[in-house]
């Protein structure tokens, strides 16, 4: 009844010309879509209008040659060949898989779109970015013992009585609004609701941890991800994802400060003055000629080709192909992890940590120096594009050297709390209290989480402010001193 | 005699190219400033030749309709509706009132342009102005002892003498370099000054607190604020106001880091990496088609209508039209005040502060629930431009849970800070000492007006780094710690 | 052999496009270079095909009028001047002279490309600098104690054991990935090695301190310094260097916050809103035409000119003729230093410091009042391009201000420290200890280092932020109650 409705409306909106062009074959029921969303929601449908999935249909996309193809399927699924991907396309993919699915005005639609919807198109890229931490992001966090209590030491309130300050565990909303924001929320049904629509009374499902783009968003289809973490809905850029603003929505606090590193850089200089000359929608991505020097793209994901269309580095949405180490340390700098969920990972002492508390790599659960020397040698190749050969070893001895260096000085931060714990002047793991809630404990966090972390991204990709000065070898020595003084403060109260 | 020689002048330069062209109709007091300002301070000529103002008269700006409408006036004031808007326009109106005018070349010529001046065609923007706190902001700082205090202990020189450190009053020129900055100074005229020019020797007004482009501003016609501290002088540009770049200039520190959080949000990515292909100039403002994410400005001031001209936004400079809260706490977050004058508002203890010392709102000063869902509704209208309604429900319901968690972790820090005034360990209020000159005090104020603060910008427009690690939930929780701290050992040295 | 072999893959590369239109005079060795690396780096050609160097020969630069000029040379040496300058013509410049020099397929090429060699065209322009203190930024590091020990301080790894932390000596992959980083490394060569290439084994110079761009690199010439710190190779584009971004490689840190206060400030927002508008390519640079406000080049290093041609700015690499205060204090703010060398610097105690420990400048070393007024007069002749004289005078009367205030809490600083270091609270001076491993130490290393030089910054480039809450007052006022209760806390206990 309401379909046949919106059908007739349809016709009025076709010729009062809010409706698609005839050029692009829309789909009848994306049509219907647009005939009312286009006005409850006019920057969803403005959006898609600029968006190439408004432009293009899968079967034209796959006419393209292997280089230029944005699509990874081989043969489009017949059906949806020959429309341009619009709202119907995606958000009434897979639906009977969808929890969130429900039947809205005699269509079943679903609103949270997932990679596992995107795969229809791009099956490549999905599959390889659940090889990608990212894709694990949720459960890493939340499924860590560690890594939760350091979460819940962040995010749970505290409260002050009879001289103590007791942690309550967070509520939902402080998750979803904190650490789960980057990471991904697990969306749940929580019931249905009625509104009131311009349609009349409809009813909508409730869900819980929405709204939300994390990366490792656990879906109502029990995929995990978010494509529009990168390419924002409804426009689906790829100029949008190449440029270093979207890595920073989560990489530029303290703990990953790769975007400000990025930006003192001289890669980041040459983005900042003469990017606006470049283009950042040719795919594949051709170094000198589409641009002069990397984004974040550039060297963890795009296909990029010379001008004589040599591939220098392949596309990878698993993005650590080209890493050898994870110099986010958790606690320590360490090879990268085999697996992206890193919950699998135990140490000698039975922590779900990919080092020792003392540093020594968990080595079964991180790949091999044969594998990083293949990595490394995948960067190194595209730094040849603009560098040579010295100034390339160059770069990497300092980096290697700064892993170690950073490794030490954690080490020392955790030598200093291990003693603070064993002569009584905090409580940790032998007292089996939290290891992240006493002021010295928060500044060991630092040391690894802000300031060795800082220093690394620094050394990484050449932003020497933020291994000095701005969270980088200062703090880190300033701390160890402020964790000596706090301790000693308290061991001397406590052998009086 | 001199305005002799410089109307012989103006025909010279005439001829040497140096004058604005026939088209536009340039008063002959304007023209006369321009014939020796061009060559003295050629900026300021180039910037207004850019501006509109120098090429649209007030009658032709009136005869545009009601949306595209820039001047507010019904009928422009005869003298000046046929000439464009130029230096004698602005710096010789209302000359009379102003205490900064002099006699300068036989025109009287007044310095600061204000927030009046401009009224003469717009009036409806400087009437909604006055509404917003801004417009205050010079006295609700200095007329409010808390905030004094407070700034006070900021600016006031240190010295240390005998094992103690005793705060000095801060100096003039201290306090316009510092708060007054941005709140806007009180310009006074200090007399007169001669000058060799290179006309002969002038008489000039010498003013104190200048310069200054603060938002408060207290002008020599006794208005507040300066509308040049978001339309720079002199080009005035829509394109500028509407850019984040502007407010930043004011709201980046960690007290009110909303540009921060703005830059890191999906929105700040988005103007980041598309928004070199909008239309920032066109009024009234379209979604979708001039502009495909908001910046500060499309929220809180502009005009906004949809492709078929429905209005979704009014345009105001009272600015809080469409904010419930104000998270900007001090010390709590609490329902926006209803006047824009702060000053006038007593909590329960006396004090000049919207909510009392443990957190409960003031509410005969503040808006009530009604109002503060009507200013809600207003807001949400614009996020519907691009948003479902379940995602724009959940965002609020987050955020209004972050207001509820940050002010319980102020009231922790509070609850501290009372019990180390209570046991000696510092001297506060019951002491008649200042609340904000010893160290756990400086950190009581950054629980509120850093970390919370932070966090909340972060809440209310999803910047999740300032909410966690960036200032955020990581430091309040830090923060606390250090707080109880302090005071323990404090207390325990004063009980031996 | 290799030489007769790469003329004859020359020819190939010619007619398969590779090489450089007939257009452009390459001189047979640039194009022997060409031919090969073209395909081994290729952005290193694509990014020199887009520069000057690429287009113009010497002769031709050298037609231009004096305004227009961007060479500095009389008139070029016979054998470069009549091609472009390419690989060969800076790789193969001044051979002999270089420590890093090798024989590569018959040519005697070196890898740095120094000052020196660049001044074959730009003597002036490279003898400005040598007048610039980043052109010693090396040395006035490395070979002053005082700083050497506080650069040390920060990069060398702390170890703990029997509750003590110690220093070690920081090696040298440290100190370049640090503050050597902008100071400049010192480039040595270490020996050969022999690498398989797609031309079969070939030997190569080992450098050490490679990479790096600082600004005060010891080149294996014996010149100091590195055009292509702001002159990123190999576009040599005069658009970046004139941008902010370029200084904020390195002037954006808690240290030197000049591009933070910059982006906050008037001027900044005025770049960022509008510059995209602007004209960063043309010389002379002209006000109000070309641009509308300034970037860090306009008042420090650009030739500027009126529309009527008048000169309002000398172009200048020396950088400080304009500024007759160094903001940015060691340990306080002090007229500038004469000479470029700070080494010979002492004051009345012996240290190697412009001022005394308690701040009196050590005046034989440093510019004298009259030299102050001339660089000053030179500074806010630019500034009356858009600002009035009351503006102009109001403004440096406020910086002078805060240039006196920031010292004074810098004093206020050290006196708390030397009074920790004669009660026994800290080791330092007396006790033959470094003054900068301690935690009061730090602490008071941020009051001058940090806070007052953030406050000064912000006060000079009027980006209030910085001089309050962000690094600003704030912290100079919180930082003085914490040196001292750091140190009443040590001497009541070395009372017991």
């Amino acid at each position: 009844m309401r379909k046949a409705l919106l059908i007739s409306m349809t016709t009025v909106f076709l010729f009062t010309g809010s409706s698609i062009g005839a050029d692009a074959p829309i789909s009848e029921d994306t049509q219907v879509c647009i005939d009312c969303h286009a006005s409850l929601h006019p920057n969803i449908i403005a959006g898609w209008k600029k968006s190439l999935h408004s432009k293009v249909t899968p079967a034209q996309g796959l006419e393209k040659g292997t280089l230029k193809r944005r699509v990874s399927l081989i043969k489009p699924l017949e059906t949806l060949a020959n429309n341009v991907v619009g709202c119907a396309e995606c958000h009434m993919m897979n639906g009977k898989k969808h929890k969130d699915t429900f039947e809205h005005n005699g269509y079943d639609i679903h609103i949270v779109v997932t990679p596992r919807d995107c795969a229809t198109c791009h099956p490549t890229e999905v599959g390889q970015y659940e090889k990608n931490l990212m894709s694990q992001a949720y459960g890493n966090l939340q499924n860590n013992p560690v890594f939760r209590s350091l979460a819940d030491s962040i995010n749970g309130i505290q409260s002050f009585k009879d001289m103590k300050v007791s942690y309550k565990a967070p509520d939902d909303h402080t998750n979803a609004d904190s650490c789960l924001f980057c990471h991904g929320t697990f969306i749940d049904i929580k019931g249905t609701e009625t509104r009131d629509t311009v349609e009349g009374e409809m009813e909508f499902p409730i869900l819980s941890g929405w709204p939300n783009q994390g990366v490792g968003r656990v879906n109502p289809d029990g995929s995990k991800g978010s494509c529009s973490a990168c390419h924002a809905r409804h426009r689906f850029s790829i100029e949008m994802a190449r440029k270093p603003n979207t890595c920073s929505e989560c990489h530029k606090g303290p703990d990953v400060p790769a975007y400000g590193v990025y930006s003192v850089s001289k890669h980041g200089n040459i983005y900042s003055t003469l990017g606006g000359q470049w283009n950042f929608d040719s795919v594949p991505w051709t170094v000198g000629q589409d641009f002069s020097a990397p984004t974040c793209a550039t060297c963890h994901v795009s296909l990029l080709v010379s001008e004589e269309e040599e591939v220098l580095a392949e596309r990878t949405h698993q993005m650590n192909d080209r890493i050898p180490w994870r110099i986010f340390g958790l606690i320590y700098a360490h090879p990268h992890p085999k697996s992206s969920d890193t919950t699998i990972i135990k140490n000698k002492a039975g922590l779900p940590l990919p080092t020792e508390l003392t540093g020594e790599p968990v080595a079964g659960y991180l790949i091999d120096e044969k594998e990083q020397i293949k990595r490394k040698k995948g960067m190194q190749k595209i730094c040849l594009s603009c560098h040579g050969r010295s100034w390339v070893d160059g770069h990497f001895a300092r980096l290697e050297n700064t892993i170690k260096t950073t490794n030490e000085m954690t080490l020392t931060g955790t030598e200093i709390l291990l003693t603070a714990w064993n002569k009584g002047a905090a409580k940790g793991l032998d007292q089996k209290d939290s290891i992240f809630n006493e002021t010295i404990e928060k500044r060991w966090v630092e040391q690894w989480l802000f300031y060795a972390n800082s220093t690394r991204f620094a050394s990484a990709m050449a932003g020497a402010d933020y291994g000095v000065f701005a969270n980088g070898r200062w703090y880190m020595s300033k701390n160890i001193q402020e964790m000596l003084d706090w301790m000693k403060i308290r061991i001397e109260k406590a052998n009086k």
